[in-house]
């Protein structure tokens, strides 16, 4: 429909020119700094790759969906992820584009949890058997399963579950059974609508002896199970299933709920690799080392940290182009009458929200990487029979994982209000993100309680270390001596952050093992209460992450191997700096006891902090291109890379707005909503309450 | 449809038998502190006499409105409004009980602007023909109207807005076009689809003499224009209207966008109570005193405070009777195997992000209502021709707009993360409110903007207390001058914040001001650019704000006016000493680096603020429930008054889903969504895309 706004422009200056300028005066190597980020993952390839497939698919089209309802969006997701997945088959994408298709669909796929914990447990927990019963018939999508663990009224304590797997000796059977209604599984990804299968995770109730009517309890262990007819879909008998509803974010996700009222699986539905029942004798058999299973936990947290930097890289993206070319405000010192409006980007208090957060993501982006990287070894030394590092590594991902999905999450919501009035609007791109991000932290571990792992560790570390009999067992208990060799000599003055990038990773370490002492004294040595100790703990916690972030970032410029060049060295140096005396501002008081850092010092980081923000303000545009994050995954009219922002939110508004397809009738004496469908517009939605 | 879950309860203890137990053995006397806090408001009584009627109207269900898409929640929003005012003719309701209304039904209103800012700005800016003219009308609701002033490229700078209205002196009309793409009116509320008519705030260009082509810019100034046709409702020739889209919350709100394209109106259009155009001579005179302004945007603000309030307690109160019920882990300390699990609320880390937030509720209660009482004062003055208390009046509604919102804003996510994996859910009640209230931190004044307002004002009033000349101007500049004599003397060991509640008020007017001399010395003594102090002139008008909040508090406290018994001044002090500790630890260097307290008293805080939660914590169920806030408004299965969560969870997921009446192929190989539809309903779905 032409009319008389498709000739009008913008004012000027234009957002392609301010962008195109932004990027010319920078030096920042954009291709070389893509290249360093990713070039190990193969990411962008695959990115390249897989991108055309979404782009030119009507299916995958997004600017329109947040007009659906949650159950639309429900039936979208379901189309989309079946789509996906035979655009994989026909083109032979391999697990990693498959992910990638998904990440860039940007819906959470009906099947994640089929694909990734449904397939991994049985694959980890399932015995030879079980495995070449289902692993062929998942990995073709015949079979389709959910995880179904936390309960109603049972999440973090997952001893506490009330749902029960009771060994019938006399049939050889289990029977699963919901006592109550908190027993009713609940939140489980995949379960409310799509999926046939499920790992049920019950307490294993076994007689203490065949003829025995006194059961044992072997706590909780994990049942795969048929949930829903092959043909009809429908539930099997015995079984309430079902979505939980709407929610924050996920809105194609169907959650769900299932209780079961005496329903028998066979003795082969225990997942039986390592724990197991002999159908015979009724005996329970238990894994040799329980702590294989914390391998896993610790995968899937690297995995977020790394999910978590592209994700604040993206929201980053958003709020730098978009204050780069937003102007507001001519110069309150300039007298002139004419003088232009500044770039929001270039206030203080626009920088001191995006450019710290620019700078986490970097930090996220080294310490995921440092992460794997441990993986992968504590991962060989285990097949080798060496356990040794496990304790480091979940203590270090326990932390991580709390630390920065919080930073992910608070900076989607900083970054967001950071874009002032449109950041509210649906051109910023950043709504769905901010909410379906809001999940993480609160699942695999909520954020607040896994801190207690992270500290629980340390304490152990310091404990040892103020033992100090024979070699310290790892790296953290090798610092924990060290701290206590240097506690009452150290003088602050001996550290001069500015002068010395080694001396911020020093400054970290000094706090982080300060608070750890601190914390090992009042639980070990004054026997306080644990749950008296919950918030020092959660400080120790946080403290030591820090100081990982810190670390590695620190390395990863200095590792030769890098091969980095000067210039790309300064910047990444600067956000470096920026990240570690902004989180040491933000702490100053534990740097200051912990003789970490001069008080001088702490007085001149607000000026320290202003003046790194503003060397780096015009390479900022730059320093967010090289994350390569592709306007389709965006979907912000906001952040579009060419910055053609207001014809992109004017587009969005007069084109493509469904609501304005329709005349309404605002006269409040009359029950019509729609002009000229009399009442029948207002029954249909009360039909709908 | 009946079956087996009807018959199961949740696992004991059940939530109804805790919170009884909670509320018998707390000394809190609920109902006075209700009386006390709402008593001379009438508020309660309102909302008790207006409930009902959307209790008992099916249109006010709420369980399942978040399944509708946003097109559908607007005409949801349109068909409500509209009842309500049915409603409020049929039964004579006051303009109180017609926003009691609003509130509990908590759908935005497509009118909500008419019935504010537009009747509002007509009564204000109108001249006495223009009143007599449109008041009626539009009280009436003949005439509906919104208030443009913001444009795509245009926010909180409203000198910079580009939409003309060019005064033709031979035809005696304004001509209002819109040059740009970024000259679009945007955001502006219930213009996209509800209202026939509108304020257009537009710069007044008006030719230097009749016959000449050169044009004066007099600035922005209002005209009511009508923009949609009575009958059709359909926009008039030259204008552009529509929504701009689905946006965070605000779903039922058709926030718009409008262009002109040359569009005449008559003389009379433009508001004329303080500048007006002579018709005849082309004429432009301007008010006497442009301050009167100010003086609406403050009324404005003070009730965004207790608006901010009531919020915040619905929040808290979610938060506090979830928490209280819900039972997760034992004792870690102790050893029994059966040993119960413990109210979540009882771990420190629950509660130091809830009770802290508790207190803050009634920080900005006590606020508010001081406010609202100095802008009595202030109005009163100003009609006596006084306007010396405007400038202050004007400061503090700044600042606290500012840190009321961003408390209120951070508040609600912080309570909804505490819920653990049921806040993520629809069941929490949090999800609408979370969403909807996103807008505040942004709108009437953006948060980290208007911080420079108070900052300004406190360096003016800083500065003449230097010059010391005469009396002082104000309360402000008075307390400067009394810092200034103290400045060097000063000695931290002077307060005892922990056996003082008045050393506490004096520590945070210490650390204020001290900041604002700072500010002072480095922009009028070092001469820095303005820009370049953002950063610390947000911390000046924050801490002043804390300063109004701590002092507001105990003032209220030992008001004698109060008739507070023992037993409620003892909680409330107990309230008031969290939110000061908790504040001064967060910002402990700044009331160290200000002498305002001791260093070894910030050692001290944690402890102390940790004690104080412990005490609070068993009347934490009392204290929320004295805010009154309906189970119909709070909607929401973890706060319901009665306690029975897992029921009422279990019923919405179970009985009130909407996905749940539908059967899904999940079967990839198929393009069929819905069982038994073939590719129907995927055609349905992209069809929408």
């Amino acid at each position: 429909m032409a009319d008389f706004t498709d000739k009008l422009k913008p004012a000027e200056p234009l957002g392609p020119s301010i962008l195109a300028s932004d990027r010319t005066n920078s030096d920042v190597p954009v291709q070389r700094l893509t290249q360093h980020l990713f070039q190990s993952t193969g990411h962008l390839e695959c990115q390249a790759r897989i991108l055309p497939y979404l782009q030119r698919d009507p299916l995958f089209r997004k600017v329109k969906q947040s007009n659906l309802s949650r159950p639309e969006r429900y039936r979208l997701g379901l189309a989309r992820a079946k789509k996906l997945r035979r655009l994989a088959d026909e083109h032979h994408w391999s697990i990693d584009d498959q992910e990638m298709a998904t990440y860039l669909c940007d819906d959470v796929s009906p099947y994640m949890v089929h694909t990734s914990m449904f397939i991994n447990t049985i694959r980890e927990q399932g015995d030879e058997k079980q495995r070449a019963q289902w692993l062929k018939r998942a990995e073709n999508w015949e079979v389709v399963g959910c995880y179904a663990q936390t309960e109603l009224g049972h999440g973090s304590n997952v001893r506490g579950i009330e749902c029960q797997a009771q060994w019938d000796p006399k049939t050889q059977e289990f029977v699963l059974h919901s006592p109550t209604l908190t027993a009713s599984k609940w939140w489980n990804g995949s379960m409310g609508r799509t999926e046939n299968h499920a790992i049920v995770v019950a307490q294993l109730l076994v007689p203490k002896s065949p003829s025995s009517a006194e059961l044992i309890n072997h706590g909780p262990h994990p049942f795969i199970v048929q949930i829903r007819d092959m043909k009809t879909h429908l539930p099997l008998p015995g079984i309430a299933v079902g979505d939980i509803g709407p929610k924050y974010g996920y809105a194609p996700m169907d959650n769900g709920y299932m209780l079961f009222d005496r329903v028998r699986v066979p003795h082969n539905a225990m997942l039986s690799n390592y724990s197991r029942i002999d159908a015979n004798t009724g005996t329970y058999s238990k894994p040799a080392n329980p702590a294989v299973v914390y391998g896993s936990l610790t995968a899937v947290r690297a995995a977020i940290v790394m999910h978590a930097r592209l994700v604040l890289a993206r929201a980053v993206t958003v709020a730098v182009r978009y204050t780069a070319l937003r102007r507001q405000f001519s110069n309150r010192d300039d007298d002139s009458r004419t003088a232009p409006e500044l770039s929001v980007l270039d206030y203080p208090t626009v920088q001191i929200r995006i450019l710290p957060l620019l700078a986490t993501a970097f930090a996220l982006h080294y310490t995921g990487a440092a992460m794997q990287a441990l993986y992968a070894r504590t991962r060989a030394d285990i097949t080798k029979g060496d356990f040794s590092k496990l304790a480091e590594l979940h203590s270090q991902s326990s932390g991580l994982k709390s630390l920065c999905t919080d930073y992910a999450a608070n900076g989607i919501e900083t970054c967001r209000r950071a874009l002032g009035g449109h950041g509210f609007g649906g051109g910023s791109g950043l709504i769905q993100l901010n909410a379906d991000y809001l999940s993480k932290p609160t699942v695999e571990g909520d954020n607040w309680m896994i801190t207690q792992q992270t500290a629980s560790y340390l304490i152990k570390r310091m404990e040892a270390a103020v033992a100090g009999k024979g070699e310290p067992q790892d790296e953290v208990e090798r610092s924990c001596r060290e701290y206590l060799r240097n506690r009452d000599t150290a003088r602050p003055s001996d550290h001069a952050i500015f002068n010395s990038d080694e001396d911020i990773v020093f400054a970290f370490t000094r706090r982080s093992r300060y608070l750890s002492y601190l914390a090992h004294q009042a639980r070990n040595v004054e026997k306080k209460p644990w749950n008296s100790l919950l918030l020092q703990l959660r400080k120790v916690s946080n403290a030591e992450s820090e100081s990982l972030l810190v670390s590695n970032f620190y390395n990863a410029i200095h590792d030769t191997a890098a091969n980095l060049s000067p210039t790309l060295k300064d910047h990444l140096t600067r956000l470096f700096r920026l990240f570690a005396y902004y989180t040491i501002d933000n702490n100053a008081r534990d740097f200051s006891k912990s003789q970490a850092l001069k008080e001088t010092d702490l007085d001149r980081l607000p000026d320290a902090i202003q003046s790194l923000m503003a060397e780096i303000r015009p390479h900022a545009v730059n320093l967010v291109d090289a994350w390569s994050i592709p306007d389709f995954l965006l979907d912000s009219a906001l952040g579009r890379y060419d910055g053609k922002v207001y014809e992109d939110l004017f587009d969005r508004a007069h084109r493509q707005n469904p609501l304005n397809e329709v005349v309404f009738n605002s006269d409040y004496r009359s029950e019509e909503i729609v002009k000229g469908e009399g009442v029948e517009e207002l029954r249909r939605i009360a039909a709908k309450l």
